[in-house]
């Protein structure tokens, strides 16, 4: 069979060339009868209109937005790694591509999202990477562009649709974990209060032990994220007679560890992110569960698409303890 | 001032609405003066086409895609994390985005990339994971779309554009190295010939060695890629007397130090990848340049959609010895 074309389709329906152009670019010049005879024929036809033909028709491009963020050490940004092969996944059974961006700050990643929206390139965005006094989801809010974060606005409990991870929930059930094996006291290496997620994951820690606040400072540190600031945390501990704890982050969890071996001491550690590193070296650590936040991250802004007023929707999820005894130093 | 509308525009420039639709959809019915004239006009004007009228327009869409491979066990993963980061960084700065998207073969990969050319939503193609027999790039160039692959066709030169990493002069490099320090003999650790990759590694190594068939047979391993295979591995050659190796792989070179490290003997390792977890571990490794290969990459696609029938090109990229001595077990 001949491809159809506007002609021949214009021919079989009855009506002109213009109507179905007119069908399909300003559907609102056409009746809704007339508007239905074309659709049902060029449906019937199997005339495919090109993406970006459909794309003027309805507005849609089928395609979501995201900045990359840094690929950091290789330890941390294993979990947004993790998150993007469970996003394009779960965006690709519902018919969705994702558009990557690179951007050096918020400010850039905002210049390229109106970017996209003047040029309507994209039906919705992807945030990740929230942090307190974040000005991004209220921005693209103002540009009338679907948005959902993975991650909470820290400040507040946010108008904008979010997913994140409860990462107080998952420090706790670890503490209590170690607790309930006898370690104590049981201790916290975790970052400083002034980001959001540090302040979460350290409440989780104050909550299980139920510490004192003497006790919550003499068994805990708070500092940046790496190795060597892990070793160096956990010597502080060791002098409190600390030998468990709880970590932030993997990072700081295999420069606790490393510490705990050097010294010979008997101890456990739990990270956080369940990283290849970790999982390499049998070290415990809480897995964040990225294909469940892909695809209800994935799930919100589709629905934001269809419903743009509707109530926003927050969703929690709790990271699983991967528990492995051969990180014990025990 | 007023948005530009097209009405204002065609007032502007004394032509008919229709006209200047026409010069945006179907520049072939205007005459090439009117079209400059209507072009003129829009850019003074600020008019600002859509990134949907514009791709019918210059049958552009300053979209490059990409099918995303699996995450992988999450340390030979880390090299393609890093491409993307890398590719999406590129194609940036001039201009374009990168598209992802997941399959489960070969064929379904096509079958994606089939249709995003029949939506006109993409300007080219970018394919990684190729293989002896790897169909995709004949298919794709059928489709009349460039495309640029990252890694060899491994049965033969190639009429497409590729960009490849060198792994024979990298293992060859290496394994000098390990010669020049004393380490007599060198072993190998790799994986069986049917990868392509697992060929083109060996003969680096049995290039810089020199050693006859027998010695080849005596003091190399080929098998599937996992820590426990490396571990395996390096007790059979260790009972050849050899302490010494360079590994395909950093999976393969983890299980090998492993194995060094546990039987208290003296010895160095190479992996190949430089991922996270080598890096944590102190052991050396051949670091592919994904940042230069990305570079290519961009440049090679750009090139090809300007000129579709220009010379295949074929770029070839050292990787880097990253030597560490803590990994030496002595």
């Amino acid at each position: 069979m001949k491809k159809p074309t506007l002609d021949t389709l214009a021919a079989q329906v009855g009506v002109s060339r213009q109507t179905i152009s007119n069908v399909l670019n300003k559907p609102e010049k056409v009746s809704p009868q007339t508007r239905q005879r074309v659709l049902a024929a060029i449906e019937a036809a199997g005339y495919r209109p090109s993406n970006a033909a459909r794309a003027l028709r309805t507005q849609r491009t089928h395609t979501l937005a995201m900045r990359l963020s840094n690929a950091g050490d290789g330890i941390n940004g294993a979990v947004m790694d993790g998150f993007l092969h469970a996003l394009v996944t779960a965006a690709g059974l519902r018919g969705y591509r994702i558009t990557l961006f690179t951007a050096a700050d918020d400010s850039a990643e905002l210049d390229i999202i109106r970017e996209f929206r003047d040029s309507k390139a994209i039906d919705g965005v992807i945030l990740t990477d929230t942090h307190a006094g974040d000005q991004r989801p209220n921005a693209i809010h103002d540009l009338r562009l679907p948005v959902v974060a993975f991650g909470r606005p820290w400040d507040r409990e946010g108008e904008h649709d979010w997913v994140d991870v409860d990462g107080a929930a998952g420090v706790a059930q670890a503490t209590r974990r170690l607790l309930d094996d006898g370690h104590t006291p049981v201790g916290f290496i975790g970052w400083p209060d002034d980001t959001g997620v540090g302040a979460d994951r350290y409440a989780g820690w104050a909550r299980a032990t139920g510490y004192s606040a003497d006790q919550q400072r003499r068994y805990s540190t708070r500092q940046l994220d790496s190795p060597v600031a892990g070793g160096e945390a956990m010597a502080k501990l060791l002098d409190e007679g600390v030998t468990a704890v709880v970590c932030a982050s993997d990072s700081l969890a295999i420069g606790a560890f490393g510490r705990l071996r050097d010294k010979g001491v008997a101890g456990h550690v739990v990270g956080f992110d369940d990283t290849p590193v970790a999982r390499m070296i049998g070290l415990s650590s809480l897995r964040q569960p990225v294909h469940e936040v892909a695809k209800h991250v994935v799930e919100t802004l589709l629905g934001r698409i269809s419903d743009p007023e509707g109530e926003p929707r927050h969703i929690l999820l709790p990271p699983t303890l991967q528990a492995r005894t051969v990180a014990s130093t025990s």
